[in-house]
Order: C-alpha cells, then structure tokens, then sequence
C-alpha cells in the first residue's frame, strides 16, 4: 500500500506565460502526471487500461494557487487517493519548490467506457487510500 | 453594466487527447478568452493593464465537467463577475453547445504588481457585478 | 476554385510565453486551423474525414519566424495548398498583422487510415491548387 | 567538449491528440528542452541568461515526423549544435523510441537584448559544434 507518490518535474519555457510564471492551466497537465505515475507505482498501468477499454475522466477539479512558480524551477508533485468510491476516485495534490507548498488540488475522476458509460473503477486503485 | 459576456470558441485539434475529446486543462484557456472579452466589453484591456503594471493573478479554479466536448464543436462560453472586493475579483463561466450545459467553472484572481504585491482591483471591475 | 483562405486569430494569453511572446510551438495550431478551414471553405470537413476512416498527419513542417506576436494581437492567417499528388499534400501559410508579415510557414501531410497505412489524398483537395 | 546532449521525455497524456498521437506542435517543446539541458550540460544556464538580458529566439525550424509517438512512450532526444556563427546558433535533434528514429529536426535562434535589437551569440555556445 503506497498512501503516497511523489516525482519532480522541470518547468518547461514553453510552459510559462507573459507574467514570467508558469500558466496556471499547465498545472493540470503536472496533476496528470501525478496520477500517472501513482497508478504504475500500484502496479497499473493508464495505457494499457485504456488499451482494455476503460477511460478515467476528469468531473472536477479544484486548485488553490499559493506562489507561482517559474521557467526552469524543479517542483515536487506529491499525489495521493483521497477516497475511491465504486464510481469515483479522488485524488489530492500538493506542489512545493524546496519544502514551500506552491499549490494544492484535488480531482474528482470517473471510470467509463469507449461509449463514456460510466463503469467501477478498477481494483488496481482499491486499498491504497 | 453588463452583467454577462459571451463568446464562440471553436474546439481545436491541438487541444483534443487521446479519449478524442478537448482535454480538461484547455478549458481553462477557453475561461481566460472570456475573461479578456468581457474586460474588453466593459471598455478595459487587460493588455493596457499589464503594460500599465497591473497583473490579475489566478488564485483559485474550481471547474465541474459534465459532458465532453469534441474537435469542431462549436461552443458557447458565458463569463459573469460574481463578486469584486478590494483585493479579489471572481468569475463565473458557463459553457454550452447548442444550449446544452457542458461545463460550469468558477475562478478568484488577486491584483497585484510586478513584484507580487497585492494591488487594489481597478475600478473598471467594478460595479459590473 | 479557392487558391486562398483567410482567417483571424486573436493571441491568447495561455499561448504567450516568458519572453512576452506567442511562444513559437504555437504557431503550428494555428497552422492546423488553417488547413481546417480552408477545407470548410471547399465543402470538405476534416472531422467527417476522421470519422470516415482518414487521418491527415503531419511529415514535414517549416517555419520561418521574421517578427514576434504578442498577446492580444489580432492575426490574419492566410493558408493555401501549394501541391497536391497521389500521396501528399503541402500547404503554405502567411501570417500577418496589420499587414506586416510576421512568419512564413510550409507543411507536408500524408493520407493514412487508422492503422498508418497511407491512403490516396481525398478528391476534395484536388483541384484546389 | 560535448558534441551531443541526450535527455530522457515521457510523453503526457495531455500531449497527445485526437489520433492518440503525440501532437506535431509539442516536438517543438521537447527540442527547447533539449536546448536547455545541452546549455546546462555546457555550465550554461537559459534563465540566468535572460535574467542577464540576453534572449535566444527561434527564427527557423524545420522537422521531419518519420514515426509517430503515443502516451506514455519513453523517448530519447538527442540535441547538439550544428553550427554557431557571431549571430546565429543552429541545433540539430534525433528522437528516439528504442532505438528507432521518430523526428529529426533542425532549429536556428538569434539573441537578442529585450528591445529585440540583435546581440552577439554569448561565448558558452561557442567551440562545442
């Protein structure tokens, strides 16, 4: 059971925007990368379950901007299951750049199908909240 | 006073993922167009307003996804200021295609210089509540 | 017969980068809307191509960058296909502001299904050159 | 001496497209990146070239898409410069997916002071072709 992953990532130039920070829409692709990263720590794998035909989709999402963050600044993404119900899964996000928190999230997902039917989260993310 | 500002946006392919659909980060791209065009309709330009030392950060983003939405759909995004204090300015967003409601969103931004001081909101956000 | 289409696209703020420019990446999504609305103009629909089994991918791209854009700036985009054979099909692309021209861009895209295998370039990109 | 640079990408969800192929636009982000790594590998450093006044701006590019790349793909991009002249620096970039050639591209920058007035190419690009 893994109650947390954690990956560094590098603030791309092409991720920043004319106020010299990184946009607050790319945080969402950093986020993503989380999940990623979490499930195949679990063993999952995204690719291959979409593969098989299942689709984890954003239904919502929530961030709390505390300081900006900058073009080549190294930031830790620490992602963790908040809550896996039959039909959602929650995750939660926190970003910090040397121990300070820039930024906090959380996102609501749900399982489809290739018809976007909505289907049970798979076991692979059971028991590791 | 215009309490509401709308504006078509054509879904394009570089925002589309893998599932076929506009990807959940583009949104918020979609909610910053809106936000310079209801400016612009109330006679202010956040262009002006940078150049003039002012930022309008993004603070908070709160975005609930209800359908998706696909390359070439033409869609509908209505941006509202919800509420002006002295230091916080938040807007809602509502997106549609062809009436139906896929998204709805909310945003707080702080206004501050370039140096990250909060700054008094200007005055042309006010009174358009 | 359309040798030419033209169209408007106004720099968000998203696409902006440190540097205060459009950041060059992004030029090729606007590229891309060219090419989707040029076919429009034709009677064609890029999107009821995928749907029907064709993709056109992209296999070489050239991009010649004389000025900067900057957010807020209104761009006039004129595209047109320079060469159609069995196989191939390359567009050219202006950029403008206010009659300035900022870049000058050219691509190649090939014809394949759904599996890669390239397919013969559709009948209405014919007789558009 | 470093005739080459190579770094290790993992493409993002959020970078594929419809297709469910890493968009063409996003190469150009990924050969920035090469960019910044193959200056860092030099004693280099990009943001504290600009902090300095200096900007290096893309003035030409060109790419060649071989082979496509999917979510989730390892890739191996391999940077170096080709040729550095008083006012221009040329790039050269191979990607890799296990050992197969993707993309090969070429890029030329300017530097440039804030003005955009045209400045000599700093010494660190300089007797690493």
């Amino acid at each position: 059971m893994v109650a947390e992953h954690e990956i560094q990532i590098r603030v791309r130039y092409s991720e920043t925007d004319a106020m010299g920070y990184l946009h607050h829409a790319h945080y969402f692709a950093y986020f993503e990368m989380g999940r990623t990263e979490l499930l195949r720590s679990q063993g999952g794998n995204y690719r291959v379950m979409e593969e098989g035909g299942l689709f984890m989709v954003v239904i919502h999402l929530e961030c709390k901007y505390r300081q900006p963050a900058r073009y080549d600044d190294v930031l830790t993404l620490k992602t963790r299951i908040a809550r896996v119900t039959p039909a959602k899964l929650e995750h939660e996000y926190r970003l910090y750049r040397d121990g300070d928190l820039l930024t906090e999230a959380r996102s609501t997902l749900a399982c489809v199908d290739a018809n976007g039917i909505v289907q049970r989260i798979p076991d692979v993310f059971q028991g590791i909240v």
